[in-house]
């Protein structure tokens, strides 16, 4: 099976014009087929402030209402995306943007939640598998936004590092999927405190041991729940590390990477 | 040839919701291949004004500065274009929405002018057949926003009407190509009070007899010069009219279209 790189950058080094730069030079340099899936960072909320839009939190939760659908629809799908495809343009990666609803290709359903009204937040029912291979096949570069739809009309906000583990997996069965979560640390770290301390692999029997003592804990729990989940369907690596060092992350000399087995 | 309908919407039907819905819903009932081209509407203005971004005019005409290019992005590539897309896929209509910059669909420079600097404007070079055969010939409906790029990674803020010409004159050789511009008035009138008075059909002869005469002025004027042009590079039917009658301005029966010959 041919190979395919599946990158999700994270906020704070779409924030940093000269970080987002650095690493979509990184990113074009990436040989074979790959994928950018993108998160949103503070342009949002910057934007909600300005505007006078009040974020809604619930139990301590963001609330996607409205108002706030619209700016991160106009941030995530239209400025953050294509000032991303126009920069990967000029490092001649043939790159196209895309939103969920795009073509069809995510299918999300309104989160149902006992509790809590999320508003306007996506969960992913599905992928559009031909026309990402179609693109793929052609040598176009995918930049994803994390903005899908219901199908009916509705825009929704969607997790991106969600987005990034479902393409992985849907895409599975037809590529040797690497799926690499990049973002501001150096990697999965034994203390918090230690960029040093990066473990460098880690198995689910490994992760188990370690969220039991809770050396890894927080953000780090769903991401690697995650990532987890991925390797189980199919994904033949999971790379989690720093966005500025993305070759040595791809070629295993930085970052942590999951194994599958014990 | 197979037949492709090329449908550029002004702002004023995207400015107004049930209006746009009506249309989109009768955009999607256009039979074979299709490309919808939209305009911005006022909500950019509106967005800029309530950011306070002053807006800069130079001899009458806008500026589109730094950061006014950030909101033309945001409003015309992200919340229109997705917002379109999302609306067309509720009517069964494969719609993908697309920059300039998307899979360097249109290729554009900055605007040189002699006296004014218009800023981050574009004028268009070229535009990539190959990737809009690919996707028309697999039933995508390709839906475009008027920002372009100057493949060295700056977006650009292009005219609409431009565009949607552009791809007319760049697809005839392929296609049998109709170009369609809906807005809200009922076509090219010899009276511009009276909406009654549309002109059903036009010739380049005509229209320059019009011309003289000062019947034909103002806006219009550029748009019918567009819109022959096109005609003379091979796009087989040009049509202008009201937004709301599209099936009937196909059909010829309302509407103006503009023929070939004397």
């Amino acid at each position: 099976m041919e190979n395919l790189t599946i990158v999700k950058v994270g906020g704070n080094i779409i924030d940093d014009d000269s970080q987002l730069q650095q690493f979509l030079h990184l990113f074009a340099t990436i040989p074979g087929k790959k994928i950018l899936v993108h998160g949103g960072g503070k342009l949002a909320t910057k934007m909600a402030t300005e505007l006078q839009i009040p974020q809604q939190l619930v139990d301590g939760r963001r609330i996607t209402d409205a108002e706030t659908l619209k700016i991160v629809t106009m941030v995530y799908a239209g400025y953050i995306n294509k000032n991303i495809v126009a920069l990967l343009q000029q490092q001649q990666c043939n790159a196209v943007g895309f939103s969920g609803a795009d073509g069809n290709l995510i299918q999300a359903h309104q989160r149902v939640h006992p509790t809590i009204n999320y508003g306007y937040v996506g969960d992913v029912d599905g992928v559009n598998i031909s026309l990402i291979q179609q693109l793929l096949n052609n040598n176009y570069t995918l930049v994803i936004a994390p903005i899908t739809h219901n199908l009916k009309g509705q825009l929704l906000n969607t997790n991106a590092d969600t987005i990034a583990s479902v393409l992985a997996t849907s895409l599975a069965a037809h590529y040797a999927v690497t799926l690499l979560y990049s973002f501001e640390k150096a990697g999965v770290l034994m203390d918090v405190n230690d960029e040093a301390s990066v473990i460098n692999t880690i198995t689910l029997q490994q992760f188990a041991q370690l969220k039991a003592q809770r050396i890894i804990a927080d953000g780090m729990l769903p991401k690697l729940e995650n990532a987890f989940a991925a390797l189980q369907k199919g994904v033949q690596r999971v790379i989690i590390g720093q966005a500025n060092v993305l070759p040595d992350l791809l070629q295993g000399k930085a970052g942590t990477t999951l194994v599958s087995g014990n």
